[in-house]
């Protein structure tokens, strides 16, 4: 099988790589996979030494100091409570919580437990644990029945295809959704329910690949700024390689780094990076049992290293151009299926004409030996490790031209 | 080091367990540990297969299926959404939403996300994550600054020790929790915020290790069943056999199981066991990317061998014998340090005159050796792994005992 979706984009360097296999057989690691530790609480030995080689050697730009979780979910969760307390020391001025504040906050009543919100993006997914779950925007199936906090939801661009031909619509349609998102930070501090943080992706992979421009994020990130609000980038997919940057929002160049960037999956443990100012002022406020894994976080320096020695993200550059090429000629060849190719390195996707035919077509490319992910209502994710070469491109796209084939 | 607090009780067999040194050191195990998949879309081969030799072959009482989750508060978050997910079904009379449910759902808003509740026990601890956050009530340092859903939290028995003496007090604080439970449930379903589900812990550990009798929890069981919701048994710290039992609320001799167990910790892998009616009726609602790590379930299944080779649940009444006996004889000794010992296998606690006192003494132990962790405002909990023996528990009190003379 060619694994074009690699366990929902989670498996950075391919499948047995022998760096891998090569930690698990030295002796001197099996105790760290054998006994888990509560890393908040007794680390094991060196474990801040070893962050430096793996998760700090690719803290994005203004980012020092890094959290780690066990998932994407955990990871999310926590950045948002990182926010809340960051929001709430601000306003209050210093950390010292008021007896009422005290009080309150057990029994889940305000002014303890304030009313403050995330503001997300429609298409936008960040998790489905119940405080994630009020900033994931998807599919109806994965928040009905489920209570959600009432936070806002701004329209996240839906650009029309292809770019060049319709420049000065899509700019026009990321200017109302700015509006829109400002519109709501006000609308929401009159409710009561002030706007802590902003957490978007660099592109919506769940929602359906949906991309905004440099731009768009830009200024988004200076309407973050203006309005006091945190701005969160969420990389759980994006991040790790693929878009040929190790974080796909260096694409924006922003002048002011964002506040916060979560990941997991392609980093095989979760976390975020923060600023300074968002450490909580006191020990114990971010916590759990086992805050992530260092095992994990072995094979991630690992990981790191090969990306490094084998110059990946120059890699995922060229098969990224194959694979974009690849799919435009396929979607010239069949205009009645394909439609929107796109891509930044190989984290490519394109749309196919209905649901229904989308997965049929995921079916087909299975069968003949292809994994492939959906993602929206109609589009096909690309989601191949770094280790995917020029050739591995175009074998994929062969197959896929023959299931293609097949279809008509 | 003598570790009598195992990582916040997630230790379950000791360090460096030979059994579980052998798993990793044999070759055909190796990509297991290297190639984490998404368990719930591609699970490896013979995937349920294993599950039945390892969490399902402990199942509690009348509970067929098992939901596996990485860690504890995303089993609970999960437990939760499977709840909501329920009880909605039930009020609809069957799976279908309506359009305005769907598109509601969406943008957060009700009908879609509707406004239930879970009811949760004040000095109950269920995670951190803010579904989880809103069922506990345990610090506010814990809460303070993060916004909560509003769910009501009930009075736990404060029971007065020791037991014998106060049995009539003690029987009386039950009843009035269990009114006040049913108080809470009116109360919210009048609010439009109808209680879906109870949670609680069979001994609140993070809380202070606090107890209720049996009968308290048979009488809870009864009082979900008559109102609807579902009864949710938090064991992540209480399950995987330090009580004496595989599960605590083994103990209470349930005639109606449970509907739903959430696990973690000792278990090494997250997750919850649950009725065939908590099962959603529709795929992918209960679902993300990694759900737990088929990698812990190998341990734990190798866990569960040495548990039943050694007869460990057996070890456990014993040594939690020597270790309650020599606690009540510490307290005898020093009654103005110590008062309340308490346990149930090696799951004992004792309290502390004041917090103060008791975190000093909790590091005296540490530098003569001993690892302990505190609880509530001022208990110290003892949490060794089930492989802790007789010698062990006497070597422990030897070391406690010399602690705290020199706490005089």
């Amino acid at each position: 099988m060619l694994d074009v979706y690699t366990q929902i984009a989670s498996i950075p360097i391919g499948y047995n790589h022998p760096a891998l296999m090569k930690i698990m057989m030295n002796p001197h690691n099996l105790s760290s996979f054998v006994n888990r530790p509560a890393l908040g609480m007794l680390p094991p030995r060196m474990f801040p030494e070893k962050l430096l080689d793996g998760l700090i050697s690719v803290a994005p730009k203004g980012l020092k100091r890094v959290q780690t979780m066990a998932c994407g979910s955990c990871s999310n969760e926590n950045a948002y409570k990182a926010i809340f307390i960051w929001y709430r020391t601000k306003q209050r001025g210093h950390s010292n919580p008021t007896p009422e504040e005290s009080a309150t906050s057990v029994i889940n009543q305000a002014p303890g437990c304030p009313d403050l919100s995330i503001l997300s993006f429609m298409g936008g997914f960040h998790g489905r644990t119940l405080g994630c779950l009020s900033t994931t925007h998807t599919k109806a199936i994965q928040k009905l029945d489920v209570p959600s906090f009432d936070w806002p939801a701004a329209p996240f661009p839906k650009l029309r295809y292809p770019l060049a031909q319709y420049e000065r619509e899509n700019a026009q349609e990321e200017k109302r959704c700015l509006e829109e998102v400002e519109d709501l930070i006000v609308k929401w501090e009159k409710k009561g329910k002030p706007v802590a943080g902003i957490v978007i992706e660099p592109i919506q992979a769940e929602g359906g690949d949906n991309y905004a421009s440099f731009d768009f994020f830009r200024k988004l990130r200076a309407i973050a700024k203006k309005h006091g609000s945190a701005f969160l980038v969420d990389e759980v997919q994006t991040g790790g390689g693929s878009t040929g940057l190790f974080w796909a929002h260096q694409h924006w160049g922003l002048d002011d780094p964002a506040d916060m960037v979560t990941f997991s999956k392609k980093l095989l443990i979760g976390g975020y990076f923060y600023k300074d100012e968002f450490e909580p002022d006191k020990p114990m406020r971010i916590f759990n049992t086992w805050m992530g894994d260092p095992a994990k976080n072995m094979f991630l320096t690992e990981v790191l290293k090969v990306i490094r020695e084998e110059n990946l993200l120059e890699q995922v550059k060229r098969t990224g151009h194959v694979m974009l090429n690849g799919l435009y000629e396929l979607q010239a060849r069949y205009p009645h299926l394909l439609s929107k190719a796109r891509g930044l390195g190989t984290f490519c996707a394109i749309d196919v004409k209905d649901e229904d035919t989308r997965n049929k077509l995921i079916l087909k490319a299975r069968n003949k030996g292809v994994v492939l992910g959906g993602c929206g209502n109609q589009s096909i994710r690309f989601r191949p490790a770094l280790v995917f070469k020029e050739h591995h491109a175009q074998l994929f796209l062969n197959i896929f031209n023959d299931a293609l084939a097949d279809m008509k």
